[in-house]
């Protein structure tokens, strides 16, 4: 706990990851405490972007052969050796999070054919609930919405689920599922687990081979800092990817692609997983994303994210704010949910005094901190914006 | 017809268009004919990038208010004026073609749910044929292959066609289907017509709306020069729109995204067929590719497509190089096709000596002609120095 603004900004002083803020653009004029929902620029990116436009005009079409035809299962292995606990060979980058999420739920569907469910929870973000909404209902499946933690899936899993589903980190409270334990509870049910690991990935650790982890997908724009709307990676374990048959059968997912010949050949390994052209800019401005993370490794990058969030939640108890995270560190990733029932409103105006946060229905308002570029004084900075919000409009402790 | 290379020259010094090659990056050492596979990289394209990335850097996740969010729709009604012949509401882009494709694929597959068969045919571009392959196998429906032109599906269709699908410039040959005589036909057998514009958007004008169109995709690498993977588009007919419901049911598909309500509720038009999180970056290339073409005028780019081609196949004609492209330029988009049996060897040995031009299986050589950057000095020099190696290797006329 400290007591003032230099005592965070002393924090900073000491912060072995501090000088990879430099490392990033940053507007100076805001508190930016949503690189939850998009991480900062990357100034490797300015650049690396520059020589990747570069290249397709110098290039042209010959830069297939000079490595974009790589760049989907290149980038893939670094991420997974950076952030993810994978060995190479097991995730691949492209397509939407809600593309990838979609083709990895067909293709473990498609290998449980004689059961009828998929669970979720009630919680899990709103992309993957519409998807597996849509699939079961295309599929004429039951949808069993879990209404508590992952970790009690075992009140509803059955010889029915085919597929379970949940968010690592979840994209409110910031709570922290256990992979392992899941993992094994839906291992033993038979069926197959598919993590969202897009509020985890580059700000928690991972360990998917290690955990025995089946499926997984992603987002690159949050902690991994690759731009808005950056393509998303899938995860699927060496020894399911023959077993396995994504839905969507393109041309990058065919052996040999530019044979173009007649009759679809699913290329091997996570190359199947692929459907159409590889985002070429994109996949370059996710690769500088995915180095940052690998250079400041994740190790540091959790232990400055829980003192980030230690701050946060030790001031919001000072000033009387609801925290609506799990209070044990190794239970919370890299964002605080503070509940208030006026989140709404207190969001736009802390927006309007440039404390860059985010609500999310019904009351949270979410400050996240993304170990690279969030200070120790942008947490002072935001929690006590909010507590002054909170005094000017007579909200005082336990008021709320 | 034109005897040197001289008068070559003088026609690109009378090229309405001309100036137009400026306004792109060009490699001066060689004679760039693959532009129907990647186009050029559009100038403004670099200075567009650069302010996208600057917007994210200085903007964060404040941009998703700030315009990305409607750059799907935004940049489609763009491309619809430009160059589909369709009035505002009824395109959009994002996702891969493939995945485009796909979408709007099982979208019509379910408005035809008592149909059990799907036509292509068997020369279509073959990331469009694996969808289809894929899509059949998974519903149990029948796929049939046409081995002829589009107009003669009246030899294939029947009371079980569901979906009929073609390209509308065929990636082999050049040749341009009759869209209005196709969507006819298909009408009236009551099954949903789908195009794929991939190889005309940008260089042969479309009149979508005027030719009773219900369905289209494409892709934006091409002709309208969005860059390597850039994103794709969907047309969906605006009186569709209510009774199609595309599979993959994302966040950015349904009302009110950001509310991250329970339950999938379908957004009203175009933005009904978005799944995952805009592709921000991507989309502000697309864009400047887009308004290059709405610049030039289609009917321009179309005038210059069809006398680039005319001149090719007169040069061939006159070295005995077999033309596999339609002789009527009314037929033919904006390449064309040379076949020789041992086109694979040459397109390496025109790739080797500087005229970037591609090979498809099993005997084309495509020489690709993209009216705002190719000159008529180019289509001299790339015919050329295919003679040269015929006459080199000993093929002389009529010995291939």
């Amino acid at each position: 706990m400290i007591d003032s603004r230099e005592e965070a900004a002393a924090l900073d002083a000491e912060d072995p990851l501090g000088a990879f803020r430099e490392r990033f653009v940053i507007d100076p004029d805001v508190v930016y405490l949503d690189g939850n929902s998009l991480g900062c620029l990357p100034r490797a990116t300015v650049g690396r972007l520059d020589r990747s436009v570069a290249q397709w005009g110098e290039r042209g079409v010959r830069g297939w052969d000079e490595g974009w035809l790589d760049l989907p299962l290149e980038v893939g292995d670094r991420l997974g050796a950076a952030a993810l606990g994978a060995a190479p060979g097991q995730t691949a980058v492209g397509d939407s999070t809600t593309v990838c999420f979609y083709k990895l739920v067909c293709s473990a569907l498609d290998a449980r054919p004689d059961r009828s469910e998929i669970v979720t929870d009630l919680d899990n973000f709103p992309t993957d609930r519409y998807v597996l909404e849509g699939v079961a209902r295309a599929r004429g499946l039951r949808l069993v919405w879990l209404d508590g933690d992952p970790e009690t899936v075992t009140s509803v899993i059955g010889p029915e689920t085919a597929l379970v589903t949940f968010s690592h980190v979840s994209y409110r409270s910031a709570r922290i599922a256990d992979i392992a334990q899941v993992n094994s509870i839906v291992r033993d049910a038979g069926a197959l687990m598919l993590w969202d690991l897009s509020h985890s990935a580059g700000s928690v650790p991972l360990s998917l081979d290690g955990d025995d982890a089946e499926l997984a997908v992603g987002c690159t724009y949050k902690y991994l800092n690759g731009g808005p709307g950056a393509p998303a990676y899938m995860y699927v374990r060496h020894g399911l990817q023959a077993e396995l048959h994504q839905p969507i059968w393109g041309w990058l997912g065919r052996r040999d692609p530019f044979e173009m010949a007649p009759g679809y050949e699913s290329a091997d390994g996570m190359r199947a997983f692929l459907s159409g052209t590889p985002p070429v800019l994109a996949l370059a401005a996710v690769d500088e994303g995915v180095r940052l993370v690998a250079e400041a490794g994740i190790d540091r990058i959790r232990t400055k994210g829980i003192a980030l969030t230690e701050l946060a939640i030790s001031l919001a108890d000072e000033y009387g704010i609801h925290v609506a995270s799990p209070r044990d560190p190794a239970r919370r990733g890299a964002h605080v949910a503070l509940a208030h029932p006026a989140a709404r409103a207190l969001c736009a105006r802390l927006i309007e005094r440039g404390v860059i946060a985010d609500f999310r229905r019904p009351d949270v308002i979410r400050f996240g901190f993304s170990p690279l570029t969030t200070r120790f004084v942008d947490v002072w900075d935001g929690v006590d914006a909010l507590r002054e919000l909170l005094v000017t409009a007579g909200w005082t402790r336990g008021s709320a």
